[in-house]
């Protein structure tokens, strides 16, 4: 048996991230809409052993041209901290991520809703921390214009400081029930943050009791100069981003190296690219599907997918010709490069290039259970990855398929889990307990 | 049968209100932190057909002396819109009702959080809408100082302006989801808000779909003059505190008459009072009961009840002495008021009415299933109230002997339902679906 074990995430934005994944036969249109059919899903991912269920967020309409938007499912679902309590009433055991921004949030009450969910899933949370570059998220919070990416990342980096101090303000002992004495707690196992920082001024404490799992786990998904850092300090999962397995090799390797740098242990942060899965019995069936499935994609959706990718309006450019050059934005960084990488990888036009985007353009694994098992096994042991936060192209045949297929192929080779070993996610991604900053 | 029925929802703060509830026996001293707990006391409120589960808040810890407050099993609990969720995904007919402060909220996460609420939970969501005058909390949202009541209502005002403006963003047939011409929406259908306030900018729109219940059912607790003021121009249901008939009775001719002036129509509100029942099979019974409850409350604890009803630290009061005058404060006026009556009304020294309040102060109905009926037909029938907010005295037991014995008695007399004849909270009160205000 390797010693290496892959970790599995779910990624559900809101519930399949490729554009044209409604309109696949047989697929649920109103999913997005459906407590019924999302519990349905991730009693399925459950049954599958997965890690967590990881859900994206955003905090406006998404910022495409109207003629794209009217054909996007993703253009409401719920809100992540909303829905992942109601999932964590239905399931025992799968972790539960969920995005939440530190542009346009006050951290005490991150802190306490992600205590919430901790204690109220006994110990699944996580935390996916971001930071919002959409424009139009900042109209919907008083503001004209959005945060710089500098400033946006030192926020960032200050509310991670703010929320772990505030879940640290009760020690893992403060709360005695002592019905004889009647004491409730002991006061002097509870700590007051008081903290004036630059960005942030809250004082504390939080009213809730230390989470579950101490901390919730710390996800992000950055891949840029300031994302990496934050993340080698901070972040137990990241949510990577590379196209291929040696972007993985060389990103890994960057992290994992600043982690060792600033005497981190790397094996306490766990590296989960995202990865589009279609699965067949044959590989020409799963090129056939997929093929299927970005045929649903109308071309005004993909031309505003490769618009926001770059962060400048596509549609005024040749469709025919290659991609010109795309300066430098305040937009997401990652989206830019990897969408100028991926054309000049591969020679792709401006339409070619909007056609894959606008399905799915990263990394992605088409073939059978085996060749995908492979695939997984050479980035595991490559170092490319520790894992991978799956997407499925159309739910919920692409998710029964990965489950039915996938997982016992890869739990045949002994790289998955046949059952969960512990309780908490902590557990699952084999995370120690965060130690209390302020108490022993 | 009575043509007037009780509506009932119960309040949970965050299990009782009451400080002993934690050291009765049989109690679940450990309640506020499990949601298995929980789950069975909102499932029994189910089987008693209770019109809604009703969760306070507070965004610090309560501005108690810390001698009272380690005494305290509401020092810590789960955020409301966290819990609420949960417990949507183990029921199927109860509403729930969350409070969510105006004062130091941004309402686009408000509206967003109450739409998701409302489709998890298929239309059983409410909105306490409240201000927040803990002063603590303002110092755990980067403020020095926190609002004044003026400024603070003004702010409410014009926020549940915006937040049900952007619940109206989507017509409710906006969402098409077409899979043969791949158009999810039409455009035509999407309302952006662009509220530019003097307190609030936010342009919308929401990006979550019109709510089952058009709006979430709005629900108020303010009994100040600009408290009763929104309440008449917005509210659907309101927390009342009077402390008797009379006073029920006043306040209710008073809002209702608001209502009418505003060209409201008066049935589209209901009033609520909260009411702290304890049963027993004697009247003699249920008094013990509750001064066995009362003798679990330390005077410590007490004395600091006192100090947040009056807004001053009553500890430096003669303790039996009467109650020296009290200036107003900017915290909230109807407690300050209230104990003041209450003093007033039953001649109470300093320590007895810490006493009272160190326990439950207000409205309280102690006797047999019959004598409790009695009071509550009294109630519906003298125009006091549309029916009641529970208070439980000690968990469970209280809770199953309310359902167990006072429910059947109400139902005999033909004053509550016997089962649930609609799907929504809208349904169960009888409110009608709001019209989208910028759509046929």
């Amino acid at each position: 048996m390797p010693t290496r074990q892959l970790h599995l995430g779910a990624f559900m934005r809101p519930v399949s991230i490729h554009t044209g994944a409604w309109r696949y036969p047989g697929a649920w249109p109103d999913a997005n809409f459906s407590f019924p059919k999302i519990k349905r899903l991730i009693q399925t991912l459950e049954r599958g052993k997965f890690d967590a269920f990881f859900m994206a967020d955003h905090l406006a309409l998404l910022n495409m041209p109207v003629e794209a938007l009217k054909r996007s499912h993703t253009v409401t679902s719920f809100d992540p901290l909303t829905l992942l309590p109601a999932l964590a009433a239905v399931t025992e055991r799968i972790g539960l991520i969920a995005t939440a921004s530190t542009t346009y949030n006050d951290p005490y009450h991150v802190a306490r809703k992600f205590a919430s969910l901790d204690h109220i899933s006994e110990g699944r949370a996580g935390w996916n921390l971001v930071t919002t570059a959409n424009p139009d998220a900042a109209m919907n919070f008083g503001h004209d214009a959005h945060m710089a990416h500098g400033e946006r990342y030192k926020r960032a980096r200050e509310f991670f400081d703010v929320v772990t101090g505030l879940w640290d303000s009760w020690a893992d002992d403060a709360v005695i029930r002592d019905v004889e004495s009647g004491i409730f707690f002991d006061p002097d196992r509870l700590h007051v943050l008081n903290h004036k920082g630059p960005e942030l001024s809250v004082r504390g404490p939080l009213n809730i009791a230390r989470p579950v799992q101490g901390w919730p786990v710390i996800v992000q998904a950055g891949s840029s100069e300031a994302g990496r850092q934050i993340a080698a300090e901070t972040a137990e999962a990241i949510f990577a981003a590379p196209g291929t397995l040696a972007d993985g090799q060389t990103f890994y390797a960057d992290v994992k190296g600043r982690m060792a740098a600033l005497g981190r242990d790397p094996e306490l942060l766990k590296i989960l690219p995202g990865c589009f899965v279609v699965v067949g019995d044959t590989v020409a069936e799963a090129r056939a599907k997929r093929a299927h499935l970005d045929s649903l994609v109308h071309y005004d959706s993909a031309i505003a997918s490769l618009s926001i990718s770059l962060g400048v309006d596509a549609s005024r450019f040749d469709p025919d010709g290659p991609l010109p050059p795309i300066p430098e934005t305040e937009q997401s960084k990652s989206g830019r490069e990897r969408a100028i990488r991926l054309a000049e990888r591969e020679g792709l036009t401006v339409r070619q290039l909007a056609q894959r985007l606008g399905g799915y353009a990263g990394l992605s694994m088409v073939g059978t259970p085996e060749s995908i098992a492979d695939e997984m096994e050479q980035w595991l042991e490559g170092r490319g990855s520790d894992g991978f936060n799956i997407m499925f192209p159309h739910l919920p045949t692409g998710l029964d398929e990965f489950v039915d297929k996938v997982v016992p192929e890869l739990q045949r080779r002994g790289l998955f889990r046949r059952d969960y070993e512990g309780r908490t996610l902590r557990d699952h991604l084999g995370l120690p307990r965060p130690k209390n900053q302020f108490f022993d």
